[in-house]
């Protein structure tokens, strides 16, 4: 015990995420604990209207740098907007993605360099890192089939990459967890839905208690 | 002579650095150079769109991090596309503000830190800072009450700062200044435009030849 902590589920596409975020949050909410559940841009409106230029499929000529420095300003308004005044009141904060989801894309996947978009990244957040951090591992080529199977959606400009780059996505994720062994928690991701929110359940609940 | 160069136009709100900028882009077109005159967002769509976002009166939320970022993201996107390839073209490229205004605005007046905007900027354009920057000196109050004077157009998100904010900005550029000595050049703002013109006219013309 440590007070609220600040969360984040990191992955690559398909690895369940979202799916695992939601159910361990109704877990927190039924033992009564303050908990706000998000993930970028998190219905706050400027970081919505950054993300949806990111988005736009007509943007074919925006510039990797200019796509980091996009979702760090995003980051940087849903975070001082919504994470901040949660942990502020005390709540614990589980965020779906955060700053290592721009060092696996951006940093490593882009070639931009994980460096650079750490410093910008950092710049964001004032240097608040997650106190803990949740990696749902699969392969690549695993999580992608998971997408396929599962999107209905329309596809965004993002969704039309292919396997090497899903794979320079994992080994951007390696990296990011060889800066930050203390932070990181890996767990199997796969493996069925309900073992995968058990596995982190027993990481969380000790520590959320 | 150096080959074509990167110069940029750097000072106070009021300055006459627009006027000044179009009248010697007009000298130089004269002498058949190839110039570039623009100034961000420059017509570049994404620019563009990021720049309405940092303008909307309605975003009263905005934290300076998130500004600097989208400041940073315009810069990048308006760099690469239209600054990056005329440069390679061979052509001068003339800006109306650039780098050194996040750094005295957003830097200073702000209070981020110049330091660290200027982290983010570097991040923005690689590192490429112009090759020259022609600084409009004048006062604060005086900038202000050019302002006022000339301005009918509807007053944005940023016009609605007082004195003391102007004050911050002068600051910011002394200190942008004071890190840049062999890349500025200081002209004096306070005389009439025809005035201001030949002090640049003559700082460009024999660099430009």
């Amino acid at each position: 015990m440590q007070g609220n902590l600040f969360i984040t589920f990191e992955g690559p596409d398909g690895a369940g995420k979202t799916s695992v975020l939601k159910l361990i949050g109704e877990r927190l909410q039924q033992k009564q604990l303050q908990v706000l559940l998000t993930r970028e841009p998190g219905g706050i409106e400027i970081a919505e209207k950054i993300r949806s230029i990111i988005l736009d499929p007509a943007h074919t000529m925006m510039h990797e740098r200019t796509e980091a420095l996009l979702y760090a300003a995003a980051r940087a308004q849903h975070f001082y907007e919504k994470i901040m005044p949660a942990l502020e009141q005390g709540k614990h904060v589980l965020c779906d993605r955060f700053i290592d989801s721009s060092l696996a894309y951006q940093g490593h996947a882009r070639g931009i360099g994980v460096d650079e978009v750490l410093s910008i990244n950092q710049f964001a957040i004032g240097q608040r890192l997650p106190d803990i951090t949740i990696y749902f591992d699969i392969a690549p080529e695993k999580g992608i089939a998971r997408i396929h199977a599962n999107r209905s959606d329309e596809m965004n400009r993002l969704d039309v990459e292919g396997l090497a780059f899903h794979q320079k996505v994992y080994e951007g994720y390696q990296e990011a967890m060889k800066r930050y062994p203390n932070r990181f928690r890996v767990i199997n991701a796969d493996q069925p839905l309900e073992d995968v929110i058990e596995e982190v359940w027993g990481i969380l609940n000790p520590i959320l208690g």
